[in-house]
C-alpha cells in the first residue's frame, strides 16, 4: 500500500498497534476475516475441512508458505500485499491439545517455521450492505460484540477433524424483515451467505435455548417483535481444533472472537474470493 | 466421440437405450453422476444450495440454455460433448409441488424449453478406487443398489430451498478398513469424498435407526463384525424439492436412486471438476 491510506489500511494499523478490539462497522464496505493458523503437518486437512463446509469456513486466504507470515495466497488470486499475520488481528487465542490456553495481543513469540494460516470469511463484511438496506446489525447500534452460539449443524469430517459443530452468530430482526436480510446477505457466499436458520423455531432447531447466554460475544437486545436470524460463523474452525484435541500436534492458534482482520478486499472482490479457488 | 467407442460411451449408449438400470460397477474408472432439473426461474437457488452444501451436492456440471438438453458446462470447463439429458440416464423420476409423481425411462415428452439441468457428482465414481484396493462395496459383490438413507444433516439453505435433509449412501466395512475408506475416497471431493459418518455410533448420530430398511435402494448384508460407513449422497437434491414443495412453480425432473449417468470424465479430471467452479 505504500502511502495510500486505505480505510482498511489504517484499520488494520490501528489493531497492529493495539488500538482496536471489536471490529464490527469499522472500515465500512471493506470485507473482514476469521483466522486459523496450525502446523503444517495438519494444513492440507484443514484445506480439506474448509472446502467441505464452505458455509460455516469459507477459504478467502492462505498463506504460501510455512512460516511466513506475509504471504497470504488469497482465493480467487487478488493481491492482498500489506500484512503480517501475527500481529493484524486486534486479539488471538492460543489453543494447545484441543484446549484454548489464552489470549493474547500478537503472536510474535509463539509463531514457528512451520504454521500455516488460513483466512476465512467473516460474516461483518456484509453488516456495511445491511446498513445501506436499513436494517443495521444491533450490536453495531450498541457498541457490543455480536452473540455466537455453539449450534447441533454437525462439521463434516475431513481427515484428523472429525466431530465438531457449527458456531453461529445471532442477529435480531422483525420477521417481515427476514427475506429481505437473506436477499442482502446471499450473494456474500464467501463470508457466510445468507442466514442458515432464523425464527424461535429456527432457533430450536439449531438447539440453541438459551438467547441470553451466547457462548462467544456478548448478549444482543431485542426489542418487540423480533425474533433470531442466525449466520454461520468463522469461529467454526476453533470447534474442530476443540474436537481434533490431541490429534493435532503443536500449538494452534485463532482471532479472538469478534476481533477480526480487516482486509483491503471489498465486496467488488466477492465473485473472486469464492471457497475452494486456492 | 464420433467412432471412438469409450467405455463410458458404450454405457451411456446402452442406457439411452433402456438397456442398463444400476449402473453401479459400470465403466470402472469413469465418473458417474446424480441429476436435477429445475424450471430456469429456480436455477440460481439450486446453484447457490450446491455451493452451499458441496459434500452432498457437488456441482460438476450444469446447461448453459433453458432447454437446450445437450450443451453441459462442466464444472472446470472440461469437454463434454456427447450427450442428450433427457435419454442417458437409465431411469428418471418426476416431482410436482415438491412429491414423487412417477417414474419414465426418458424425459422426451416432459422436457420443456425452460428446464435447466444441473449434474451432480456420484459416489459410485470411487468405488473402482475402492475395488483397487481391496475394498469393493458389497452392493457391487451381490449386484444390488446401494442402501440410502434418509439423515438429520441439515441442508444449509439457499433461496427458496429452505429445509431438508442429507441422504447418505451406506457400505459396510471392518472397523480396521476404515481409515483406508477415509483415505481412499478423500481425494473424491467433487463425488462425495470421504465420509460423513461410521460405525453403529456414527449411524445413531445421523438418526438412522434401522439399518436394514434404506429409504432408496436395498438392504446390504452385513458380514461379522462390520458396521456401515456413510457417505453424502446426489439424491438429497431430491429432498432440497421436497422440502420447498410448492415455492417450486412447473415440473422438477430427478434420476431414479442408482440409475446414473456414466460420463467420459475419469479420476483424472477430479482437479478440474472442483465443486463451485461453474
Amino acid at each position: 500500500m505504500g502511502s495510500i491510506h486505505l480505510p482498511s489500511h489504517e484499520a488494520r494499523l490501528a489493531c497492529r498497534q493495539n488500538r482496536l478490539t471489536n471490529t464490527a462497522g469499522v472500515a465500512p464496505g471493506y470485507l473482514q476475516a476469521n483466522l486459523l493458523i496450525l502446523p503444517a503437518q495438519h494444513a492440507a486437512d484443514f484445506h480439506d475441512l474448509c472446502l467441505r463446509n464452505p458455509v460455516s469456513c469459507p477459504l478467502v486466504g492462505k498463506t504460501t508458505t510455512p512460516g511466513d507470515a506475509h504471504a497470504v495466497q488469497p482465493a480467487g488470486c487478488i493481491q492482498f500485499p500489506d500484512f503480517d499475520i501475527r500481529t493484524d488481528f486486534p486479539q488471538y487465542r492460543i489453543y494447545q491439545n484441543g484446549e484454548y490456553l489464552e489470549s493474547r495481543r500478537d503472536l510474535l513469540d509463539v509463531w514457528t517455521s512451520g504454521h500455516v494460516a488460513f483466512l476465512i470469511g467473516c460474516s461483518f463484511s456484509f453488516e456495511d450492505a445491511l446498513t445501506t438496506a436499513g436494517l443495521q446489525p444491533r450490536h453495531q447500534q450498541t457498541g457490543t460484540i455480536v452473540a455466537m452460539y455453539r449450534s447441533n449443524i454437525p462439521l463434516l469430517p475431513a481427515g484428523i477433524f472429525t466431530g465438531g459443530h457449527c458456531i453461529v452468530s445471532m442477529r435480531p430482526y422483525r420477521p417481515e424483515q427476514i427475506d429481505r436480510v437473506r436477499e442482502v446477505t446471499r450473494t456474500y457466499l464467501s463470508t457466510h451467505g445468507e442466514p442458515v436458520a432464523w425464527g424461535w423455531e429456527g432457533a430450536k432447531q439449531l438447539g440453541i435455548t438459551e438467547i441470553n447466554n451466547p457462548d462467544f460475544g456478548e448478549p444482543q437486545v431485542f426489542e418487540e417483535g423480533e425474533v433470531p436470524v442466525f449466520w454461520a460463523c468463522g469461529v467454526t474452525p476453533q470447534m474442530a481444533v476443540e474436537a481434533a484435541g490431541d490429534r493435532i500436534k503443536g500449538l494452534v492458534f485463532a482471532h479472538e472472537p469478534g476481533h477480526m482482520l480487516v482486509t483491503d478486499w471489498t465486496s467488488n472482490d466477492l465473485d473472486k474470493l469464492r471457497p475452494g479457488i486456492i
